[in-house]
């Protein structure tokens, strides 16, 4: 089998969605920013039937970080959106939380997963990057060969039933003088985070240390570069680590559901 | 107490949504098109806490013809969209379903109400009739004084959980030249149903006759208008009465809740 990580970054971007599922279906790791070009990826919640009204609600509320690209319904493992794949297996790695703490980081959820289980796939900023690197806009951590940079923030997120925690961003360093780009191409695809929540001055977002990611890893940020901020999808992970549920599951950051949708369907004029 | 009937068209028209809402309160009852103009009014759904993913999943599967302003946690009766209000007793009518059958038309809820009860407040059309008649487009309803006409079809919503049903829709004549306009004023406003889902050929929709609306009343269509079809905030009550929960309650249709919010609040450039 094609070993991932050897794979150069155009052998990435050429891979059909339903290739790239398979490998990390094998059990292979990687993030998964640059892979299968042009279709958008997904960031994945997983809770009980008892606490889906509430994820759904919290994801109503916060349409900014957690906007919904599909819901299946309890004990559902396929989807039209991850054609031939089943949800358990076909994303990188997991994060398992009981009592909203980190318990297991595992590559398929054979073991923990239940028929009662409801499960979100969430639009994911990585959908964008296509159209930004299309209009010579660079991004950093594919450039870097490393994982996004995700931070929480002092941003308090709209709260639903017991869900409530703080809004988690990605942050990508662009050139001055392509900010104002950066924004109007993004924010043609509102289903997958849109325009950015902030731009430059990561204090105002009590980020104290950009090289200290709480997700992720960090990226060099070039001199004359502003950090542009973009509601995540790991943001209903955090809310899962303060409230608590008995079970959660999510993606592990970076490591995201690449779907069969393409990019474009999510992109309004 | 002014009587809601004898007021003119510009006197309902200037009511604050408070005014209107304080009459309503008081047990009268009326269509609301008209009223307050310049605020959005809406759609009401409230089911049991039980019944409320499946509710928020249909919602978000089907999101013209239930976009979602508003989710009121379970027990709430109050929200920043009525300041001051009570959910119980601020629509003219509602309508109760027991098992899908209407059992009760009351003019407020409090011989129904229950701590476990969650309210969707769903955009309503009326909400861009002001842009209608602003850009020069005339709404039938409003000028003959009786209810929207709004037809079950034979198209069917995206299902969820336990709730499927028809998608139900709301017809306006318009004279064939405005029809463009009506089309590029509404698809501004997609929180409120946006663009219509149809026009012209209602037999399409399975809609035999147009004098015959299954809601509201029929409206007289002059020479060379076209019917035009929006999706309407009544189909969730439709999927009600196919799902047969044992409780839920809708508004009476075209009875809406006027809130606080500004109809641009909802427009998009």
């Amino acid at each position: 089998m094609t070993r991932i990580q050897e794979l150069s970054l155009a052998e990435r971007a050429a891979l059909s969605p339903a290739e790239a599922r398979a490998l990390f279906r094998a059990g292979q790791v990687l993030p998964t920013a640059g892979f299968s070009a042009g279709y958008a990826q997904a960031n994945l919640l997983i809770v009980t039937k008892e606490l889906a009204f509430d994820v759904l609600l919290f994801a109503q509320r916060n349409p900014k970080s957690c906007p919904i690209l599909g819901v299946l319904e309890p004990g559902q493992v396929a989807s039209e959106l991850l054609a031939g794949g089943d949800i358990r297996t076909d994303v990188p790695q997991y994060f398992v939380y009981e009592n909203g703490v980190k318990v297991a980081e595992p590559t398929d959820l054979n073991d923990y997963w239940r028929d009662d289980l409801v499960t979100f796939i969430i639009g994911c900023s990585f959908t964008f990057e296509s159209a930004l690197i299309e209009n010579g806009i660079s991004v950093a951590h594919i450039d870097q060969g490393v994982n996004v940079p995700m931070y929480k923030t002092t941003v308090r997120s709209a709260s639903a039933g017991v869900m409530s925690g703080p809004m988690v961003v990605s942050m990508r360093p662009i050139p001055a003088h392509q900010v104002a780009d950066a924004v109007r191409i993004t924010s043609r695809y509102p289903a997958v985070h849109g325009a950015p929540v902030h731009i430059g001055n990561p204090g105002e977002l009590g980020i104290a240390d950009l090289g200290a990611p709480d997700f992720g890893d960090p990226v060099q940020i070039p001199e004359g570069y502003i950090p542009v901020f973009w509601a995540c999808g790991v943001t209903p992970q955090a809310a899962v680590m303060e409230s608590k549920p008995l079970l959660a599951i999510g993606h592990a950051p970076g490591h995201m559901l690449i779907t069969d949708a393409r990019d474009s369907q999510y992109q309004v004029p």
